[in-house]
């Protein structure tokens, strides 16, 4: 017997999702089939309503409901200093680091030749001319500490030395090979107390 | 930093999902956002469409396109012969070993005490009353062979028994193509008491 062609269609659409297996598609399915309908609904709502809301931000590439986000508007911060993430989430991550005041700039990932993400797949170009234009004095770069954020954060401190500007790393209080986005304060923190001139 | 409530709204929902853990809520709703338009369209309207067109059998509970389904409307099955299942997925895999030529009963999960599910959560009446009916001369308990599983196909048995019906349980044994070296103790020594002449 064959599965009716709608549960298959949709365990399709579920597999496309990341760290989805068929398995999980599977199990996901049929409990999206059994649920109760307010459930279904929230969750259909809750995606609609996010991609409705949610922008990118003009300025720095974070997500957010308005443009420019709260942090790019937000007069008390140091306007010289710019910390660079690879996501939003990482962005996130260091916000709650209290001892960080400055601003941000979301590049989209990180350099992978080996899949093809190449420093025109990312935003290099609008970095270095939000440095410019915008009288940087540092670039904290915190780019997740593997072996792809290390050459992405290898990379922009050779394009952003050249316009004198001070370029430093986070500090090696991240745990080397870890995720940024998994760190702990307390970590993050050290990780700046600690940045070094590149 | 707080997240914007749209992207919260949208981990809560995915969260509730089966196996989906916080961070894997957070990793969905981040490619959600990131996803083309056309995937999120896909994936809404494959999960509207089986919700309304997928429906439960009004005879062997099995999800279905059409009611009764393409299995009970087969007129060359045997019909004195049902296969009580837990699930609509068990009966897929069921449907798929082609000696098997009777009719199914999906009966919604398995007894147990310690999450609360009781006979009267499970389709057990439904079950008894087709047996009766239908005239059923044999039932062959599916369940699953962990310990719920088990004790629904004892309580089953128990139920069905009075009724005059042979009741017979999956044969146990060592899984075709499986290793003699990694099967356990239970396994084996079922494997072992169910031997066959050669």
């Amino acid at each position: 017997m064959k599965r009716p062609n709608p549960i298959e269609r949709m365990i399709n659409s579920f597999k496309q999702l990341p760290s989805v297996g068929p398995k999980m598609a599977e199990r996901l399915s049929y409990f999206i089939l059994k649920a109760h309908g307010s459930f279904v609904d929230e969750l259909i709502d809750s995606i609609k309503n996010a991609r409705k809301q949610i922008h990118v931000c003009s300025r720095c590439y974070n997500l957010t409901e308005v443009d420019p986000c709260s942090i790019c508007s937000d007069e008390k911060r140091e306007k010289s200093l710019l910390c660079v993430v690879e996501t939003p989430q990482d962005l996130l991550s260091i916000s709650n680091v209290k001892n960080y005041n400055g601003l941000y700039f979301v590049l989209g990932g990180a350099l992978s030749p080996l899949d093809g993400i190449g420093p025109d797949d990312l935003r290099v170009r609008e970095l270095i001319n939000r440095i410019k234009n915008d009288r940087i004095g540092e670039v904290i770069i915190a780019t997740d500490a593997d072996s792809k954020g290390e050459t992405t954060a290898l990379f922009l401190s050779e394009q952003i030395k050249p316009l004198n500007v001070r370029v430093t790393r986070l500090g090696y209080g991240l745990p080397v090979g870890g995720d940024l986005e998994y760190a702990d304060e307390v970590t993050l923190t050290r990780a700046i107390e600690s940045r070094k001139e590149m």
